[in-house]
Formats: structure tokens, C-alpha cells, sequence
């Protein structure tokens, strides 16, 4: 009896059935609750470009679901090929965020799908363009009608689609995932070390949660300031406090080994930099090559299961339907240029 | 007996099993010999926008899979929001083309992928450091070694790959070529009218074969001249023969209904326009209203299966990968912004 106790207890302690509750990082969930329908019609919206005024930029430019919900660079090109102010943080597990945007200043999904579209320096289109754009397409008008039950296009429904796709967006089963759900096996003891080390040093006090971080805002820079040449300031921008300079949502660190290069600014390009600067700068301390290399081992086990699914066919353009403008303006762009 | 032949020959008719031989064009064939390994190497590539010197321009944005092939617009986006010269081609059925580029200086889709990657109007990068990223990539490397029997990355596996991808981009099954293989019942009598015309005004003297097009050289302008700004003066630029001023690859109506706007310039808006302008210049007639009603009816039965496949998700750079460089160069876009 007193052995069967000890086995379990073993057995227990190396395939952790409860490491889940005791751990900061808690396992992804897969989507639950979805419309589907609505997913559906939010796919095709999130990959039009057609919601642009030049026709060439969609959601999935910035947040390219084929390289971690990102585009890989350190600022996004937008209309015109607008140098954007900030890095495109991914849309991958966005769900999970408390707010969106890097100063969290829009509430949901919903909110922020609208801002792009209608940001001169992004998407560089409007509500009205846009709404005049999937409403004269005979494909979309049939299929909001189907999925808001006989509704016409607005911003709203457009932007509610585009949120419930994302909201599909979610990358579970990442090995780590695998090992906080009791695979022993599933991670290394030289990523296990890193985890280790990722808790000890202070890094889980804001990268926490399902999605390893995303659920607060921090000033960045505690111990040490921040230098950079990117004028974004983060949260003051929303609140207008002092006390808000620097601070910003906490990124996720799922899929992180996708969404290089890191930081509001993309100025680090590797993880070994990444992890070194918020070593020095957030906790004071230096790790070694080592132990760098550890916990850059432990961030890779983050990388979850993608979301996989069909390219999806867009409804052809009708004869009326507004064409896109990429060309026009060229007067705003040379003063952009020239601002630079 | 006498009975029973006659019952078969009008079943012939209506059915139409030798339609096949008799008629102009014929149906779009299913993909068959494919290096499926190959083929999902060229998928990757062909959405990867690590080709492009500043990160976001791929194969797919410009000959967008999404959108029928094309971009949807008059001309190109390249890189620098550089206006491109012509129309994007449509990709589907692109392997049916006697040549590739509207003037048919691609020998075949292997030359025609090379050109974008090294053009500074288009993706910007070059042959060497299109090399140079795609082997500092992990992922490819490994999958490179495993589909070209252990050979490294090369400019020439890369097109290759591609190729082979866009090979399998064809477009069986149009209500069309449903009707062709039998079923009489696949196009409406209206449509088959338009099909009726369409021979019988000498379109399909160009627009035959299974891409209704894409295997000859015509002129543009046969009875009356074309009148456009785009300085793009065709198969002249390849051979340097003044017979050839204004000769373009005749394109494919296959899909047409997709591939909108039309002509080398991009500057036919609608199917009816396009119809409209070729019959005056082409043919030297007019079309009534239900007449080109009829043949822009008969052309929509030409869209066929879209090619289906998950989105490919891309390996991710290393360390080494040489990173994009969108924002470099601003002094060669002012220029080429004067220049306008």
C-alpha cells in the first residue's frame, strides 16, 4: 500500500498532471464557442485587400498567418509605403490579450480590426470606402446576409467577422504546452533548465498566463531606461499620464520563435538579444551565454500548432464596385518623403 | 433499329461526347505528372516574401491565389510602391502559355519566376541574395536536400520549385468545359448563345485551344489602333522587329471573370467594356447590348476550380538571415517619384 502510494506520488511528480495549477504559464486552450459561419466570412475579410484604398494591403499583410501572425519586420510598410510607428505584434492568441494594440487602446478584436483599415498610414481606406467596397460585391452581401441573419454589410459585422476569425487564431499543443499536460518527454532538460531559470529570474512576473504574457502593461525599461530612436511612448498616448511614458502591453511569448524581430520598436532581431536586453534592462541582472541559450531554448518550445486551413477564394469584384486607388495623392507621399 | 440510331445520334447531339474535337477550344486537363515534393517547396516559396528585398513582396501578392491570380489592378505595386508597367497575368492556367510575359520573352514559368525577384521595379532583391536568404533558412535547407537529392539552394532549384507549383495552378471543371465533356445542361441557352457568337465573330481565330488564348502573338489593334498613356509597346521589345510594335501575348479568358481589369494596361474595367473595345479594334463590329450581354455570360462559364491547399506556413529565418531592407534607398524612390 505505502509503495503504490510512493509510485503514484512519483508517477505524479513526473508526469504533473497538476503542474497546471502550481505554474505561471498554464496551457493553451483550443477554441471553443466559435460561429463558425462567421469565422468563415471573416477569413475571406481578413485576407482581402480590397479593404485598402490601393487594393494591395489586408489584414494578413501585416499579420502573415504564414510567419507567426506578423510580417517579420521591425516596422510595418503601409499605404504608399508609410514607414508605420511600431512593431506589428502577432495576431496569434491576440484573443488573449487584455487590450490590443501595444498601448492597449482598444478594447477587443472587434475594435482594434476597424483601426487599420481606416489609418491613413496603414490601410489608408475608411469606414464608409470600406463598407461601399463589400457591399457592392454580390459574394459578400449573400454572405452577411446568411451569417447576420438577413443583415446588410456595416463596419460593425465587417470588423465582428474579422474578430471571430481571429478569435480561431489560438496555437495549442506547443511542446511545452505538451509537457505542463505531463509528457516528461516532451521538452529537454536543457529547455526544462530554461524554464527554470525564466521563473527564478523574474521574467514569469509579467510573462504569465496562457499566453505568457499579454495580461498587463509595463514600463519598459525598470531598471534600467530604454534607449531608442522610435518616438512611440506607449500608454501616455491613451491615458495622457506621465506616470504612462514607456509603458506598454507585455507581449505574448507564444510563438515567439515566429515573430522576430521583437520589441515595440523590432530593434532586437534574435532572441539571444531579446533576452538580453529585458535581463538588463527589466531585472538588472546579465546571464551568461548559457544561460541565454537556455532560455532561448525553453521560448522555442512555445511554438504551438498553427492554424491551418484552406486559402480562401474571395468574391470577384462586381462592374460598380469602387476600384482601388493605390496611385492617387502622390503629393501627400513626396511630403511624406520629405518629412522623413 | 433505325429507331434506336436515331435515338443515339440526338443523344449524341444533345450530349455531345465528340463536341470535344469539333470545337475551338477545348477542356482545361487536370494536373497530371507533378512533383507533388516539388511542387510543395515551389508553394512555399511562392508565398514567401523573404524573395523581395524589403520583406513583403511574394509571388502571391502580385498573382494573388485569393483573387483569381492577379492583384486586380491596372498595374503592379513593387517595391517602393514603384508603379509597374503592365498588368499582372494571371498565374492560373499559366503553364498552358506558349511563353510567359505579355511579350512572351519568358521561355517558360522557370525564366518568368527569375524576373520579378531581380527586378528593382518589382521585388527588388537579386538572384544572389534570394540565394543567399533562402539557404541561411533552416527549413529550406533541409527540404531543398530532400526534394533535389541533396543539393544545396540555388537561384535555379528555387524557380524550378516554383514552377512546379504553378504547374499545378490549372483550372479544370468550368461550367464550360462541363458543357464540352456532355452535360448539356451545364450553360444556359443564353450563355451558349454568347459561346455561338463568340465563334462566329472571329474571337476564337485567337482565343482557342484549352486557355481560350496564351498560344499565339497578335497585335493589338488589328483594324483600328488601340489608343492608351501605358508606354508598354510589346513584342518589339524582344525581338526589336517594328512588325511587332504592339504585338502581346493573346491572354487566356480562362477565369476571366476573376482577373479583372483587363488588357496589357489594365485599362478595361468591366468584361462588357473589354468586350466592347476588342470587337471595334479587333474585328471591326459593334456588339449590341445583348449581344455582348450574351458573349460576357458565355465568358463567366470559363472560371473553373480554383486551386484548394492549406496555407503554407513558412520556415522561419535564423540569426543569419539577411533581414529585409524596405526603408533603404529613399534617395532612388524620390527620384523615381519625380520622374512621374
Amino acid at each position: 500500500m505505502n509503495i503504490l502510494k510512493i509510485s503514484l506520488l512519483a508517477l505524479a511528480v513526473g508526469a504533473s498532471p497538476q503542474l497546471q495549477a502550481t505554474e505561471p504559464i498554464q496551457p493553451i486552450q483550443p477554441v471553443k464557442e466559435i460561429n463558425a459561419a462567421m469565422a468563415e466570412l471573416g477569413k475571406k475579410l481578413y485576407f482581402d485587400p480590397r479593404l485598402s484604398k490601393s487594393g494591395v494591403i489586408s489584414c494578413n499583410s501585416c499579420h502573415n498567418l504564414s510567419m507567426g501572425g506578423t510580417d517579420n519586420l521591425k516596422t510595418s510598410i503601409g499605404d504608399n509605403w508609410q514607414q508605420g510607428p511600431i512593431n506589428s505584434p502577432t495576431v496569434l492568441n491576440a484573443s488573449l490579450n487584455l487590450a490590443q494594440f501595444w498601448d492597449g487602446r482598444a478594447e477587443d478584436l472587434q475594435e482594434q480590426a476597424g483601426g487599420p483599415i481606416a489609418n491613413p498610414m496603414e490601410m489608408g481606406s475608411s469606414h464608409a470606402l470600406a463598407v461601399d467596397v463589400i457591399s457592392s460585391i454580390p459574394g459578400y452581401v449573400r454572405e452577411f446576409k446568411l451569417v447576420f441573419n438577413g443583415e446588410d454589410v456595416s463596419i460593425e459585422r465587417i470588423t465582428g467577422a474579422i474578430a471571430e476569425f481571429e478569435k480561431t487564431l489560438v496555437t495549442p499543443n506547443a511542446p511545452f504546452d505538451q509537457w505542463l499536460l505531463g509528457d516528461a518527454e516532451a521538452i529537454t532538460s536543457f529547455e526544462r533548465e530554461g524554464y527554470e531559470l525564466f521563473k527564478s529570474s523574474g521574467c514569469t512576473a509579467c510573462h504569465n498566463g496562457a499566453a505568457v504574457g499579454g495580461n498587463s502593461l509595463q514600463k519598459m525599461g525598470v531598471v534600467k531606461p530604454y534607449s531608442t530612436s522610435n518616438p512611440a511612448e506607449g500608454r501616455i498616448a491613451v491615458t495622457g499620464k506621465d506616470a504612462d511614458r514607456f509603458t506598454f502591453k507585455v507581449p505574448t511569448l507564444r510563438n515567439v520563435e515566429l515573430t522576430y524581430p521583437y520589441f515595440h520598436d523590432g530593434e532586437a532581431a534574435t532572441l539571444t538579444e531579446a533576452v538580453d536586453i529585458m535581463a538588463r534592462l527589466q531585472l538588472g541582472r546579465e546571464f551568461s551565454q548559457e544561460e541565454n541559450a537556455k532560455i532561448v531554448a525553453f521560448l522555442k518550445t512555445l511554438t504551438g500548432d498553427q492554424p491551418r486551413f484552406l486559402l480562401p477564394m474571395l468574391p470577384p469584384s462586381a462592374d460598380a464596385t469602387p476600384r482601388p486607388t493605390p496611385f492617387e495623392d502622390d503629393d501627400a507621399l513626396k511630403q511624406e518623403i520629405s518629412r522623413r
